[in-house]
């Protein structure tokens, strides 16, 4: 048998934000299988002739089951394919990686995984800002807002979210940040905490909107709009 | 004054994991600034007959005083040079990236960030675990193990670091890792948590070590040796 699957992270959009080795594996994948965030000009870099299935699950849209994306994978690989798992940012960061690995092991599958850039760092860059700071910012923390069913995750450690000597970058939390903040503005966050709104990351739609976090509760409140969004607060430099 | 600088983020090691844009600067650049651990086959991407500078500070050896590199920077630029800044990683994240941004703005030098792989991301990949998990790893934390002086930070957020549903990774936490893991248990971080040494990450001298938080810090009490090392914690799966 010689199917073998790469999960790629595909970085946060824009295709030269591309590793050099993925798009090796984009050239020479018989399969790509893709999400919503991972496809575009991303694809472009696959051969010609490769089956590109998109297995996109998108907030708010019907999609493929996990165990669905997992059984497509197995299959392509029994069939001696070389597969590309194309996911968004880094797949080790709210990827959804391990069911997929888990199949695949259990399947016999040999596999390897290539990190991406995460949306995070893309967002950071593309402000202008680091993520860390000497003596301000010693420690970064990644977060998601939502849980299976949408909803803000119950079993957040608040506390660690509002330190204010950390930076935070909460993925897939525009829904759920106005009660995020109220959460974390009881455990002591500071209302003008500066706080960045980042959306569709490194794309030709990209809007990076700077405010601070009550007011960007409130305007979330508001409208949350159907971008793919970031959100970033924390004591960020002023440059 | 056409000067401009690109600050790149060149990955873990692997020259393979640049991303397509860090190639372009690199192949246009003039003169390439580069730390100790973006150095080796990475500079291969540099156009013959651009000036290499290397600008790095290795723990535990003498090196140029950062207000020197910034200079540098300038100094570069203002000759109208398209200068590459390399930082191994992503540069926003403890790559000091802060006071060179700000010299460049004071100096009123155009500038750009190009995000790149976190060494952190690598470790995970290479360790084959993601460093997030559906239901028991929602948050994922970085964190430096050292100060400006080589010391544990004395105003870390240990309740942070000791949460046993988060994913950490240790940067630069080698020597103080023993005091570290003391300070967590204390706080409550169970002995036996999954623990990952990654040192030299996708170099030729790369080694993944996995044992447990209190394992490792017996360890590294012994010999912490000379690679560049990421300390992982957390409730890794077993895949």
């Amino acid at each position: 048998m010689t199917g073998f699957v790469s999960f790629v992270g595909s970085g946060p959009g824009d295709p030269e934000l591309l590793t050099l080795k993925a798009v090796d594996r984009l050239k020479r994948a018989d399969a790509v299988l893709f999400d919503d965030l991972s496809s575009g000009p991303i694809l472009s870099h696959a051969r010609q002739g490769a089956d590109l299935v998109g297995v996109g699950k998108r907030a708010g849209r019907p999609s493929p089951k996990q165990h669905h994306v997992s059984r497509l994978l197995v299959d392509y690989a029994q069939m001696d394919q070389r597969v590309v798992r194309l996911k968004s940012g880094d797949g080790g960061m709210f990827g959804r990686l391990e069911e997929e690995l888990v199949a695949l092991r259990d399947a016999g599958i040999p596999y390897e995984i290539i990190p991406g850039i995460p949306s995070a760092c893309a967002a950071a860059a593309a402000a202008g800002i680091p993520l860390t700071r000497r003596l301000t910012a010693r420690r970064v923390q990644f977060v998601t807002g939502h849980d299976a069913k949408g909803q803000l995750p119950p079993d957040l450690d608040l506390k660690a979210l509002a330190d204010p000597s950390a930076s935070t970058v909460v993925f897939m939390g525009k829904r759920t940040f106005p009660r995020l903040f109220e959460a974390l503005h009881a455990q002591g966050l500071p209302a003008d905490t500066p706080a960045i709104l980042a959306q569709s990351v490194s794309t030709p739609d990209q809007s990076i909107d700077r405010s601070t976090v009550a007011d960007l509760a409130r305007r979330l409140e508001q409208d949350v709009g159907n971008q793919p969004a970031l959100i970033l607060y924390g004591p960020f430099a002023e440059i």
